[in-house]
Parts: structure tokens; sequence; C-alpha cells
């Protein structure tokens, strides 16, 4: 019988880490669905984004092994959408570890081992600290954008 | 018949406009052919590279419609290429337009629009301007920072 995977996830700036974590859902059943968070539900979270929604769509929808992909709009869609894709498996990094524990009444909950989750993060934090241009707020910026570069190679 | 298409690039920082040239090269044949260019190619060329070249292949190899990734580590083994692989179409984005028209005389040779070459460049500009932190230096990092934010919005 087809086991049906779903996972949740914002995919900025797509990188090494992602790919891992699509590669391993995909192995967990036989169609993988990818519910990638819209920008305003990100600036809920008080994450900002730097590729646009749209163009996350475009990349995940891109990748081998992803069959589907919609829209994470709200934390409480998950039951909505695990019935509504007869989803199997409900899979996520295990920095959520415990945390969709509850979705155990409806499907399976793996959480899996992230290999890589440094670049969006430190990206992320050095955009941020463009907001107020001070001299020290410069140079934390780029000591993160260093340490982002030498992290990758 | 089988139509094959080969291309060449460095695909660093994945984005949306890697993605829509691999997408439109796809139309050009049924098997297409990726030459990521190696990192010390790269150096050679006087680029540096944010993402290492076995995450930039492995990020390439996932993409729908990519049938195999070969390395590119010199201007010179295109016609190799093209031979070894029977290539009927190479193309690339049209900022190279008219620099392989010496190709004609083995295959097609296609130039092809691109829709966004912003966000790689101005990040690597970010990124190379670190080099000697100087207060100047920091304000123009982080300026092009900016600008690519913005951009990509």
């Amino acid at each position: 019988m087809k086991k049906t995977v779903i996972t949740y996830g914002t995919f900025d700036m797509f990188h090494i880490g992602h790919l891992n974590l699509l590669k391993k859902m995909n192995d967990y059943g036989d169609e993988l669905i990818v519910a990638v968070s819209t920008d305003e539900f990100n600036l809920l979270k008080g994450k900002k984004t730097l590729i646009p929604w749209a163009q996350r769509v475009e990349i995940v929808s891109a990748i081998k092994g992803v069959d589907k992909v919609i829209p994470e709009y709200s934390w409480e869609q998950k039951i909505e959408d695990i019935k509504k894709y007869n989803a199997d498996v409900f899979v996520i990094g295990d920095d959520w570890r415990g945390k969709f524990d509850f979705l155990k009444e409806h499907c399976d909950v793996c959480y899996l081992e992230r290999t890589d989750g440094v670049s969006t993060t430190m990206l992320k934090k050095s955009l941020s600290a463009i907001k107020d241009i001070s001299k020290k707020d410069l140079i934390n910026a780029l000591d993160i954008l260093e340490q982002l570069r030498s992290d990758l190679e």
C-alpha cells in the first residue's frame, strides 16, 4: 500500500542541510508532501525570510522525490492536512523533538537528525543585524558572515 | 532520437535564477548534463564560492530534469565533453552570448535569457568585502547585503 509522508519547513536559501533532510524523508514512504511556510506565517513566528515564498516553493517543488508542495500558514493546520492527504508519517528535523507527539494519534511521528542547520540561521542573523547600522552592529554582522563562510567550507 | 543537452555553471547558493535556467534547458532536449565548476577552477577564474563543490553537485543533481552532473575543471574541456556525451545542444546563460560560437562546428549552441542573476553575485561581493575590515568596507558590505535583500523581495 502507498505510504504518504508529510513535512513542514521554511527552506530559506536552499542548502545541503535541507536536501539531506528531504532525501531522508523520502525513505519513509512512497509519496512526499512538503508544506512550505508562507512569508506571513514566518513573520508571525518572528522569522524574516530572505527568499520569498513563491521562489521557495518553486525550488522545493523541483527537488527529486518531492511529490507535492502545499502552503504552511498556521500552527493548527497539521491534523487537517494529515487527514486531507491521508498522510501515514509526519517527519521533521530533531530540533523539534517531542513538540509534535500530539500528532501520534493521527499518524506516525518521526524526528530526523539534522546534518546541517547552520547556513540559513547564520545568514538571517547577519541580515537582521543590518537594521541599525552602528559600527558595533556592522562588526557583529560581518563576524557572523565570516563564520558562515568558514562553516560552509 | 534522443537529444542530449549540456551546460556549464557554478551554481553557488542555489536560487530561482539557476532553477529557471535549468528548467528552460530541459526544453531543449531529452537528457540534461550539467557540468558544475570545481572550486579550483573557480579560483583560477578569480571566483570564490560560498558553497563547496561537492554540495553544489549534490544540489544540482537533486533537481528534477537533471540527468547527469560532471565536473567542470578547465576552459578547454567542452569539445571533448560534447564528443564524449554525444551532446546535441550546448546551452548557457546569455551573459555569455557569442563567447561559445566556436562550438557550433560540434553541436547547436543556444544562449538563454537569464531571469535573475543577482543573488549569487551580490552575496559574493558582500563576502569578498569582508577581507579587510575597515569601517568603509563594513558599510560597503552591508549596503550590498541590504540591496541583495531588497532585490530578492
